[in-house]
C-alpha cells in the first residue's frame, strides 16, 4: 500500500500550504460570493465550509488527495460488502442496515437484505406491543421504563438519539446504564420497579464484563419479587451470540440480531437500534434510517466537489496533516444534542486512533484528532476561552437546527445570534485597535469553522448528520490508509484487567505487578 | 517579567529532556522502590505520579523552574489578597471562602472574614429553612425542588458536586438550567409544579443574557399561577449587584452576595455554592469547605518536594513544554462524578488559555492544555483506543475511591482492576512478542499518568481534590507569566452576538457581515 506522503497530490498541498501563509479569512469573508462558492447543501442539511482556511483551489487539491487515496474505490468495496475490516475478516455494512430491501447486499454469498429487513420486522412488531401495552410484564401491567444495558457503541448511539430525539419521546421512558461502576444501575433501579420494567441487553458478544455483570444484578433485582417465569417479559437480547443469550435465560424469541459486519460505534442502525424504536416508535426509527440512506446515496452519488461528507473528511485531513492541528472541536447549540460530541468522539477516535497502517506499518504521518465537545452556549462560559485565545487552534463545527420545538422566541434568537457570533469570532479575531489598544484582548482570528444548518431536529435530519460523520470519518480512515473498524486498544484493557481483578478478589496472590500497579492494588484491596 | 524560557531551569530542563530520551517506563517501574520515592499524599488522598516520564531528577528541576518564576511568592500575595487579576485590577480570594472565622484577609483595608461568614451563615439559615419545611412557598407548601439557574462558573461547579455527592443527598432535587437554548428550561419546568419550586438564579453580574433570558422564563411561569406576592418566596439571588436582583423583583433580604475577588469558576465555595447546601445539606457543604481549606494549607505549608497541588502542576509544564504534548485527560471511575472533566475543562482551559501574558506580550510558548474526559470504564469502550495508540500522547488523571457507597462487589472489583489496567498498558505498552507478532496490537507504552485514590468519595475528600486542582492551574499560570482569572474571550463572544441577535430580531437590517455570516443570518431568520 502506498503510504499518503506519498502521493504526488501531497507534495503539491505542501507546497499550496506554504503559499497559503498570508491567507486571511477577514479578507476572503469581505468577498460577496464566498458563501456561494463554498457552502453546499445535502438532505436538506446546509454545510457551511467558508469560514475555512482554504480556497476553491486548495478543495481541488484536496479532492485529487482523495481520488489517489482511492477513497472512491474503498467506498465501493464498503457499500458492496467487501471484507475492508481486514484485520478481523469482516465486512463494514452498517449501511446496508439503511437499505431499502429491493437493495442487494452479497455477504458470504448471501444476500443480506431479507435478514436486515426481518429484523427491522421484528423490532417493529415488538416496539409496537411495548408502547401500546399489549405485552405485558409479569403482574399484567404494561412496561413504563425500559433499560438499555450496553456500553460504548451498545451505548452511545442510542443514548445521543433517545436524547435528540425527546420531542418525539411517545413510548416508555427509557433509561441507559452503561458502566461497570455498581452506581450507575443502583441509581437507576431505585427509581422503578420490576413489574414495569423491560431490560434490553445490548452486547455484541454477549460477553462484555460490564455489560454482564449488570445484566447478571437486574436480573437478581426481577427475581427478588418474581419468579424464572418472568425473565422472558422483561429481558430482551440485541447480540450476535445466540448461545450466551440462551445461556442467560433469555428466549431466542426475544432476541435481536445482528451480524458481524456492524461495528459496535457504527450499530445504532441496527437491532442495537431498539431502544431507540421504543422510545420514539418504530416510525421515526424508520425515518432515522431513511435520513442516513439519503445520506449514503448522496456520499456514492454526489460529484467530488460537492461531496458533504468527501469534503468534510478532506478538510480535516488537510489541517491535521497540513497545519498540526491536533484536535476537532463539535459545538451543537441545542441542549437535546448534549451527547452528540460524545457519540462523534467514540466513532471517530475509536475509529481513527491507530498507530499502524492496514499493511500493519507504523504511521509516520498523523491520523485521527482528539474530538471534545459540549453544547453552545454553555461552551461559551466553559473552554471558549481557550478556543479563541489559545495558541493551539481547533477547527470547530457548529451546528444547529432552525427551528425550535419550544416557543421561547427571545432565548431562541439569542441561541442563533450566539452560534453565529462564536464563528464570525473565530474567523475574524479582533485586532488590537478593535480591542482599544488593550493587548489581552487582541485574537487572532484566522480560526476556521464549519457551520451545520439543519431544518429541524427531525428524526430524518439526525439520520443524515449522523451518516455524513460516519463517512468523514471512513473517508480520513481511507486517506491514512488505516483499517477504521477494528479496536485492539480496548482488548489490551480487558486482557490487562483480568489478573488484576483476580488479586483484587483474593483469587490471585500480588505477584509479578509493576512497582506503582502492586502497591495500587494493596491500597484498594478490600480488608 | 521574565518569560519563564529565559529562566537557567528552562535551559537544565531541555537538556533534561533530551537525556530522558531512552527513559523506560517499563525499566523503571521494574524497581521495587519507584512507587515509594514517587507517590506523595495529603488531605487523605494518594497521588501517585510513579507512572510519570520523569525521575526524582526531573522533579528536582521541575521545582527549580517553579522557584525561579517566583510560584511561592505569587502564592503569597494570592492567600493575602494582593490583586494578582491584574487586568481587571482584583484580588482572588476564593480561598477565603473556606477560611475559619479567625483568619484575616484584608483587602482595600477591610478583613473580609467576617464577609464571609456572615454570607455562610446566611446560608446555613436558609438551607435549614428550606430544607426543614419551615420555608414554605406560597400555597404554604414545603420545596420539594430547586433549580439553579446560571451557567459556566454560577453552574458547572454546583452541578458537579450536587451530582458527586448524590449518595448525601437528602434534601430537595435541585436540577440545572444553563443554556439559552429554550428546550433548557423548558424540559426541566415540565416536570415541576411552581408551587413547590424554588428557583436559585446565580449570575455575578446579574446581567448574564442566557441567565436573565432563563430567569425571566422562569418568572413568568410561576406567575401563571401566582401572584408577585409569591417571588420572595420563590425566588433568591446569588450576585454581587444588589441594583439588578432588586429590578428583577427578588427582596434584598434574599440576596446572598459574594465580591468580584470570587472568580466564576471558582465560586463554588462562595454563595454560588448555595445549591450544594441545599442538596446535601450546610454540614456537608461545609465539610467540603473544610477539606478545600486543608489543601490550601498543604499547598502554603508543604515542602515543594511534597507538595502534591505544586508537582501536579509542574508535572503539566513539563508535558506541555517540553514533550511538547497538547492535551491532558481526566478520567474519574465513578459515575457520579460524570462532571468532573467538564467543570476542570472550564476551570483550567478559561484560566490558562490565553494569548498574552501578564505585561501584554504575545506569548511564543505553550501554554494551557485541552482538557477533556469521560467516566471510566464508559471512555474505554470509546476514545481509549486512541489514547493507547494515536501518535499524540496525552497524560491521564486517573481517579477512583476506594470504598462504594453500593454493595455490589463484583462490580466494584471490575472498576478497580480496569481503574489499575489502563494505566498499567498505557506505561508498559505491548511489544510485538506479546502481541503474538500481530502489528495491529503494538502499543508503545511510556505513555503517562497519575493515579489518584480517595478513601471515599465525601465531601472532605471531594473539597480537598478540587481545590487540589485549582492550585495546579494557578502555579502553572504563574509559570507561563499569565493572568488565570479573567476571560476576555467570553466578552467578544458576547460583543460580537448583540449585533447579530438585532437583526434576527428584526431590529436592525442585515448589513455590515462578512459573506458567510450575512447569510447564514438570511438561512436562520424566521419567516
Amino acid at each position: 500500500m502506498t503510504q499518503p506522503t506519498h502521493y504526488p497530490s501531497w507534495e503539491t498541498l505542501k507546497t499550496h500550504h506554504e503559499d497559503m501563509r498570508d491567507f486571511s479569512l477577514r479578507e476572503e469573508l469581505a468577498r460577496a460570493d464566498r458563501f456561494a462558492t463554498m457552502s453546499r447543501e445535502s438532505c436538506g442539511i446546509l454545510f457551511d465550509f467558508s469560514k475555512h482556511l482554504a480556497t476553491e483551489e486548495t478543495l481541488t487539491h484536496l479532492l485529487a488527495l482523495a481520488k489517489e487515496a482511492k477513497v472512491e474505490e474503498m467506498r465501493t468495496k464498503m457499500f458492496a460488502g467487501v471484507k475492508i475490516n481486514n484485520t478481523e475478516d469482516r465486512a463494514v455494512l452498517h449501511t446496508a442496515c439503511r437499505a431499502p430491501e429491493t437493495a442487494e447486499v452479497i455477504v458470504d454469498g448471501e444476500n443480506i437484505m431479507p435478514f436486515v429487513h426481518q429484523v427491522l420486522a421484528q423490532m417493529e412488531d415488538f416496539s409496537h406491543a411495548v408502547r401500546s401495552g399489549e405485552h405485558k410484564g409479569y403482574t399484567d401491567e404494561a412496561i413504563t421504563d425500559v433499560v438499555n444495558i450496553g456500553i460504548g457503541g451498545s451505548d452511545l448511539g442510542p443514548r445521543f438519539v433517545v436524547e435528540a430525539l425527546q420531542e418525539d419521546g411517545s413510548g416508555p421512558k427509557v433509561h441507559f446504564v452503561s458502566n461497570v461502576d455498581g452506581q450507575d444501575i443502583v441509581s437507576v433501579l431505585k427509581k422503578l420497579k420490576p413489574e414495569t420494567t423491560l431490560f434490553v441487553i445490548a452486547s455484541k458478544t454477549f460477553t462484555t464484563e460490564e455489560t454482564m455483570l449488570n445484566a447478571q444484578m437486574a436480573k437478581d433485582w426481577l427475581l427478588k419479587s418474581a419468579t424464572t417465569d418472568a425473565i422472558p417479559k422483561h429481558f430482551v437480547a440485541l447480540s450476535t451470540n445466540a448461545e450466551g443469550v440462551k445461556n442467560f435465560g433469555i428466549s431466542l424469541s426475544n432476541m435481536f440480531p445482528f451480524r458481524d459486519w456492524v461495528g459496535g460505534r457504527y450499530s445504532l442502525w441496527s437491532a442495537i437500534g431498539l431502544s431507540i424504536s421504543l422510545a420514539v416508535g418504530f416510525d421515526n426509527f424508520k425515518k432515522l434510517l431513511d435520513g442516513a440512506h439519503e445520506m449514503d446515496q448522496h456520499f456514492q452519488n454526489a460529484e467530488p466537489k460537492d461531496n458533504v461528507p468527501l469534503l468534510m473528511g478532506m478538510l480535516g485531513v488537510w489541517y491535521r496533516n497540513f497545519y498540526n492541528y491536533s484536535s476537532h472541536l463539535l459545538l451543537a447549540y441545542d441542549v437535546r444534542m448534549d451527547k452528540m460530541a460524545k457519540f462523534i468522539q467514540q466513532m471517530d477516535m475509536e475509529s481513527n486512533g491507530k498507530a499502524v497502517d492496514r499493511d500493519g506499518h507504523h504511521m509516520s504521518y498523523a491520523t485521527g484528532p482528539l474530538i471534545f465537545g459540549e453544547p453552545g452556549t454553555d461552551s461559551q462560559h466553559s473552554f471558549m476561552q481557550w478556543v479563541h485565545q489559545s495558541a493551539d487552534v481547533v477547527p470547530v463545527d457548529f451546528v444547529i437546527a432552525k427551528e425550535a420545538h419550544h416557543t421561547l422566541t427571545p432565548n431562541h434568537a439569542s441561541l442563533c445570534a450566539n452560534f453565529l457570533a462564536q464563528s464570525r469570532a473565530l474567523a475574524l479575531g479582533q485586532t488590537l485597535e478593535e480591542a482599544n489598544g488593550d493587548p489581552s484582548r487582541v485574537f487572532s482570528g484566522n480560526r476556521p469553522s464549519t457551520s451545520i444548518i439543519l431544518p429541524k431536529l427531525s428524526p430524518y435530519h439526525l439520520g443524515a448528520l449522523i451518516a455524513a460523520y460516519e463517512h468523514k470519518v471512513f473517508v480520513q480512515g481511507v486517506v491514512w490508509g488505516l483499517n477504521s473498524f477494528d479496536q485492539p486498544g480496548v482488548e489490551l484493557g480487558k486482557k490487562l484487567a483480568k489478573p488484576i481483578r483476580e488479586i483484587l478478589e483474593g483469587r490471585a496472590p500480588n505477584a509479578g505487578m509493576d512497582s506503582s500497579t502492586s502497591h495500587l492494588i494493596d491500597v484498594l484491596m478490600p480488608r
